[in-house]
């Protein structure tokens, strides 16, 4: 354990700026804090390139996970340097650095998938992604225009999400045609009342789900070259339902 | 119209106390802002106590909804004292005053609500608030241990659906007890397994639904006099669903 003690550390001023997406790209690399999010890295059985934690935080992944604290690549660090690496206002002084490795192929030729569609908002990106595990999706892709998932928020409302199913990033037109190949229905939701509505949909073994961007859903390219449209009747005066909610009831519809 | 200029005008000063519950409670006044809730506020009908905006945005209203700028308490304001005013990062320059009108009672003999208990996140209850609303519910009851509606962050998760169901601040037991004796079922989302799957519930045309605290849930007192406990199963290996999420998949199953 190697103990740092200013922010103008050089690892530390590396690590802060994985906090933006091209030192991210650059680098491979991306940053994760918090208790629980680190925990699920240890429930995984990933490696980390870098551990970093006050020396009561330290202490509890030690305690917790077995980690031999003398080991490289762990550092002693102070509560102002945790505080600017942190993305919370009230930082848990535990960081890990991770390598990015999503799988760059998936062959599309089973299971249950959301496909994101210019995605906008980190935390609803996050948010869909924790609910497409919870409902037991077998991954979800996110389209070349769709928020960045190493994202602080995205990681922050993924919840360890990322470490439990695929995620993918990938040209929908490729995936969906690849569903198709191998006869799994793709649907589209869509924001307005032409479309069929989610309860005429009977549960179907696999399945592509397409989510659209927060205002503009899905794009007309995308929805149409999908087998069925459909949207969640608003039956209220409300004008329509928060993103990440409409996405989750959707998804639980066919969970 | 007065045109305003500085953010120590007296006015001013008192408006962005509102921002604290202690000031609304001590005025019974609310600040709204932007032009989606404000637009909500007029097609409601409401009279505004004040109208703040800077000149593009007054004659924007002024247009959209024939309200005469040489009125009483319509105020010109700069974008500096907008900025003081907001509680986003980027102001829409348009604010309005409204009296907080609450019904104080409800009969509770009649129609769908939501009883949220101990939830203490304002963007999550909002969220809530706007999912009831699109879902046709008639209203929401908050237990007093909940978040205010009047919070700024609410009032912005909630999109206007305030305006359009009721929203009760009430004792749960009592409005339980009132829905019971009206022969309507009271079900009660739990985060334990013991209860009954969501699935298994079958639509019904009247309902009270509690949705419990982010983290703890429903409370015992409150579970213990419901006639029925229900969860959301979690078929992936996510701990949990977001509370605005679940609460959003077990609403609409009753839409």
């Amino acid at each position: 354990m190697e103990q740092l003690s200013s922010v103008n550390n050089k690892l530390i001023k590396d690590l802060a700026k994985l906090k933006q997406k091209k030192y991210r790209e650059d680098t491979g690399l991306y940053l994760i804090e918090g208790f629980h999010l680190i925990e699920e890295a240890f429930k995984a059985n990933l490696n980390f390139v870098d551990l970093l934690g006050t020396e009561q935080a330290l202490n509890q992944v030690a305690e917790d996970y077995q980690v031999d604290l003398d080991g490289k690549n762990i550092y002693l660090i102070n509560s102002a340097i945790a505080h600017h690496l942190s993305s919370t206002k009230n930082s848990q002084n535990i960081f890990m650095v991770l390598k990015i490795a999503q799988p760059k192929q998936y062959p599309f030729n089973f299971g249950k998938w959301v496909l994101l569609d210019n995605v906008s908002d980190p935390g609803n990106a996050g948010t869909i992604i924790r609910t497409a595990d919870a409902a037991g999706f077998d991954g979800v892709v996110l389209s070349p225009n769709s928020v960045d998932i190493y994202n602080p928020k995205t990681q922050r409302a993924m919840q360890g999400s990322q470490f439990h199913i695929n995620i993918i990033n990938a040209d929908l037109v490729e995936v969906i045609n690849a569903l198709n190949d191998n006869a799994i229905p793709v649907y589209s939701s869509m924001l307005d009342k032409t479309a069929k509505q989610l309860q005429e949909f009977a549960k179907v073994a696999q399945l592509g789900l397409v989510i659209g961007n927060e205002a503009h859903g899905v794009s007309d390219e995308i929805a149409a070259i999908c087998d069925e449209k459909l949207y969640i009747p608003i039956k209220g005066q409300a004008e329509s339902l928060n993103a990440a909610v409409a996405a989750g009831i959707i998804i639980y519809h066919f969970a």
